[in-house]
């Protein structure tokens, strides 16, 4: 689901081998893949795998697993400003899931697809010896509406969907056990239980053509603005952390860092944009969530944060995998 | 990849969730979903799951195992007739896998999107306990066009691109651990190793408007067969079993019954279709390897041979899965 040092290995040897024939407008360093189809129009796709080993924590439902897969594809359609249209779901389900567990894999799995009005309508079932749930999204887009990672422009305006945080401070309570506090705190439980793709937040802003680029943050607000500065070239400076205030509290009684909270959490979806200065105000009028938080400098890409006047850089980690961050 | 009992199931229990506000064309019951897109135009997706533990068998490479997994997705775009435009492939690796074997893996998936002109076009890797290999592909086609289960008509040919058994045969040697005997007679090792997907026949079928219904025979030519008939209404009569001769004299060295491996094999890609009797010549022509087996009759759906005169029902058992069959 979301990509560890190993992933990124991988993806380039993978990306050697498939990239050299490759005649398709995206490439492989996009949140999605494209065909060109009709006139002024792409097939657009994109898959993601949630793997119960490592993707679901303890204390994660299996509906809410087969949801969270559903979010976590339509989430790269919300930042590309494309709306899916259908589901196609490959199941790899163990042999000891009985009927039950099947039926709230299906049910959780129509939850998401309606939710984001994108029905399943395809897909395959297997035997596995873990949980697999690979959900691929399909769409169309007008090329030209599309909007990539690597237009931002010097001058360009930083901005989130939303806060930061609360999903890492809620993995972080349930890999803990602390499922009582975690009841307790609906921010905290649902941002890790039950996150939201930003898929109308995102239609939106594509909408109005003014975002120069766009990526979700499943890999940790740090690793995406990273992902926007090399894509586009530029240097971003983050002026503002937006730690949501439950994950401070959290920070607080649990001696954790609420900024490394928010910019290592990773498994949240909010979308990191960047926007023309001029077209802030009528973005933040179609999206009122919209939060500033930097802005797009000349220079080599780098990430730097300005906190207490001085200048930070933001190391290029991505998301620390829950197995191994406790 | 292929079903057994229990999937079946599983899919009642999917297709029932997910079935109630379908608006999709095709709904679940063919072998590709579509997706209504500009006039004239449908996006037509398929995904097929390859997992280690139940598709591999010992004695098939890593290499091998990842072009098959492109394979069996081509073989159903095959089967309607469309040609496949771009593949998407999610990943499940075990850890202990290293760089030369995702290599291996990488270099079979683009073996085989080079055989049928199909580019791996994106994709997702996740670590998960055992090989998990889905490849979905993605094309475009007229409906009119497409090529369905459902539309075989009394009086229609039922013909076949090849013959069969030579997969269930080549299997059993693999997985009796009979090797040698396998590498000496390659059109059994082929079969199961390095399976071929009747693209250019399903293309050339569909392009002159002749077959009526069509379907590919990864589940058994059995189960393919009672497809046909239950889509269409229809019964199928058998008046010959297209059994290599490959599989015949396995079946006479080893006991085993050439016609139960014909019929019950699977993991074979022929295409099975019925065509108008007029236009038979016409489609043996284009695709010289089609074999004509039997023909379409009225009647509730169902499937009977006819051997040495008398007719015997053909049973509607699919695939037997490997791990079970020995």
């Amino acid at each position: 689901m979301t990509r560890n040092p190993r992933e990124r290995e991988i993806i380039k040897i993978l990306t050697g081998i498939f990239g050299k024939r490759s005649r398709f407008p995206l490439g492989f360093n996009d949140d999605v893949a494209a065909i060109p189809s009709g006139r002024d129009s792409w097939i657009v796709l994109k898959s993601d795998m949630l793997v119960g080993s490592t993707d679901v924590p303890p204390g994660m439902s299996l509906w809410q697993a087969a949801r969270k897969a559903v979010v976590a594809t339509v989430s790269d359609f919300a930042a590309k400003g494309v709306r899916p249209l259908g589901l196609m779901v490959s199941l790899g389900l163990p042999g000891s899931l009985g009927r039950r567990g099947i039926r709230e894999i299906g049910l959780g799995l129509g939850r998401g697809a309606k939710e984001y009005g994108c029905p399943v309508i395809g897909g395959d079932t297997n035997q596995s010896s873990e949980l697999i749930i690979d959900c691929l999204g399909a769409g169309e887009a007008d090329p030209r509406k599309l909007v990539r990672r690597n237009g931002a422009l010097p001058g360009d305006v930083v901005a989130v969907t939303g806060e930061f945080g609360n999903a890492a401070a809620g993995l972080r309570l349930l890999l803990s056990g602390k499922n009582l506090v975690l009841s307790k705190n609906q921010s905290l439980r649902d941002a890790v239980l039950l996150p939201k793709a930003r898929l109308n937040e995102g239609l939106a802003l594509a909408s109005i053509g003014a975002v120069t680029s766009s990526i979700d943050s499943s890999d940790g607000l740090a690793w995406s603005l990273h992902e926007l500065a090399r894509a586009s070239g530029v240097q971003i400076s983050l002026e503002t952390l937006p730690i949501a205030k439950e994950a401070v509290r959290f920070g607080d009684a649990y001696g954790v860092s609420p900024a490394r909270l928010a910019l290592y959490g990773g498994e949240e979806y909010e979308l990191v944009v960047t926007i023309r200065r001029e077209a802030l105000a009528r973005a933040k009028r179609r999206v009122p969530s919209l939060i500033t938080i930097g802005r797009v400098l000349k220079g080599p890409p780098a990430v730097s944060a300005i906190v207490g006047g001085k200048s930070f850089s933001v190391a290029p980690r991505g998301w620390e995998h829950f197995r191994r961050s406790f």
